[in-house]
């Protein structure tokens, strides 16, 4: 970053290079965030107090924090890879983006409490702030396509804006029905019913299928 | 890094390549650092005892520990966000630098500490603590923006080096007030009165217009 | 990364940016788990309840823990070697690459557990989770290596991918060998015989020479 | 890092790759180490049980704490310079940096469990595990340097490899003396006598002008 000691910086050299460090910083930041994150899910996992050394026993304390592990990796793994490739797309960061996006990982870092929820409480009780969780993260994703769709001198020039505009609208739409249900889940204290979730993931499908679509012609 | 194996290296390289190693090194460093520090923010919140899985009960019992999470996170969000404009405009390190930005890494890693008095004693009883706190922050970037006005040569050359004491005297005064309140409120035992605050924050407010006007002539 | 703003972009440089996008971030968040992995180790290492400062008593109660620190910081240690090892050799990353790799860091990221399970129950009740715990992740980056040789487009040209193929075979090999005997241990709540461990490592031995030697053919 | 993917490659362009790839690599693992321990020594700083808001109370309580961060924060500080001063002049890293480079993190991995020492025993009985603990990171980063004096391939073209032997010597030093110190007081359960730490500071002081002076002809 020190490299061209020699060349004569204009002002111009020094509005780009200040675009290259906010948006490596935003970047590493991110994925520091990201990779404690999942780190971090595992430190809830805890042997049982005797354990005799059994898989049964280790199962049996271990079952639920286990699987609290699990959403939790699946959860910040499915971040990152959305995350990723938003970011591929992007040329440069403006203030806005970086807010969002502090956002983001401010919600990213709640994640292993969501996971200590199923481990402690177990999936049925914990699924409404799980959801909510989701519906949140969507939801600021959402909110960085839309602001990149109506800046388009932040997206690298082969990005279409439109696309942006149309993954944000889905993304959005997904927020709503998973934040939706989950809160309905939270304020009735009640799990999910499996049709309510059947429901979901087919609208999500052929949500996807018509964005893809759209996106080929 | 390795980069330039057929060139023939003579002592400027070398200069070159630790100013171009410190530096990058340094940013690596930090950014890690505050990744770790808003991820470790979130594990102090803890569930209720006997959680039903009911959101009353969740905020009753979490409610503090939320609280201090939002107030950590802002103060790592917004040190990290100054942190970067600041090194956006630098060129290279040299030791003092590395100095005051090791301090302010010490204290940055003290956030999550501040926010687990929030989450267990409460703002009222921490503020004096948390003022105590961003105003050191501030004083430790207020001295390297002196630092930096002091040795141009530290700087991107597009950079305005009185600018950069313009900033550092804000932010020494800024962390000045906030310091000697947040002291005032630790000696006394006592929350900051809100109109104490106010006064703060129409100076701060006066202060950055200036800092700003000053700036476009 | 936001280096060229004055050139136009035609599409193949959107795709040349997004695959170096996707390389440098795995590579970014694999490395950040491996390092939180390394450091999260030694939050087991607990004193004595009343350490009187003695090295004996020291040792006689956080042996067992600093075992576990060893084995673990052993097992994430060679676990990045071997990345580091794979990934010099990939000119890029696919969805299936990403994929395994998130399951990769999902191993890694549960290394701290085994290490406590080494801490808390000692190495003769643990090394049957310990063995499967390496099992499978050799097993992910043997499936890596399938995968890298049967798509030579990922690999850096002068890489042979007959050799990342049977690199691939023999860390598949090995991870049904030590896997076998790791479930073995746990379904038969026994030790690991001493003479089934030197079968097993003459095995190694010899196939890596073999692989060596074909290697130089 | 997939920069060149029109360029011909030869056998030599995979193996620049896999050297840079590699020194890369091992610096994004060593500052993610270096930045974790410096956060996770906050950890261990815990509130009062009843705290009521009060200085005189924290400190009472959290004093000990605080100088085992101050401590350990002084120490990851102090090796993280001495790391990047050095590894600024190597242009290249092997299998045995590498190794030499694990060991070393897994050494700074433990520094939050000093502190710890620290933190609950006090500094005169932790003392000397506290100089055990700098004197072996202080030896490995003498093998560093003597390994490099041997190998200057590994170094960039504008350094001395007299010089690294020489600083190596010195560091192998400092380290047998300090170190030694160390087993003396965890050997005789006694604090270091003040007067045999003002000898070793003096011999340091004496012996690092020797090396600045040699430095210079």
């Amino acid at each position: 970053m020190v490299g061209e000691p020699e060349s004569l910086f204009s002002e111009e050299p020094l509005k780009i290079r200040i675009e290259r460090h906010n948006f490596d910083r935003l970047l590493m930041l991110s994925d520091g965030v990201f990779a404690i994150a999942i780190t971090l899910l595992a430190l809830d996992l805890r042997l049982p107090e005797h354990w005799d050394g059994s898989a049964g026993q280790l199962i049996h304390a271990s079952g639920r924090p286990l699987i609290g592990y699990l959403f939790g990796f699946g959860l910040v793994g499915a971040f990152w890879f959305m995350h990723r490739r938003m970011f591929a797309q992007l040329a440069r960061v403006d203030l806005a983006i970086t807010m969002l996006n502090l956002l983001l990982l401010g919600l990213v870092g709640l994640t292993p409490f969501i996971a200590r929820m199923i481990a402690e409480a177990g999936p049925n009780r914990a699924i409404g702030f799980y959801l909510a969780a989701v519906a949140s993260v969507l939801g600021s994703i959402a909110l960085i396509r839309f602001w990149g769709a109506a800046r388009p001198r932040l997206l690298h020039d082969g990005v279409d804006n439109k696309q942006w505009a149309i993954d944000g609208g889905f993304l959005a739409a997904a927020a709503l029905m998973l934040g939706g249900i989950g809160m309905w889940s939270i304020a009735n204290h009640a799990p999910i019913p499996s049709n309510g979730f059947a429901v979901v993931i087919v609208l999500m499908v052929v949500g996807k299928q018509f964005v893809r679509r759209r996106r080929k012609r």
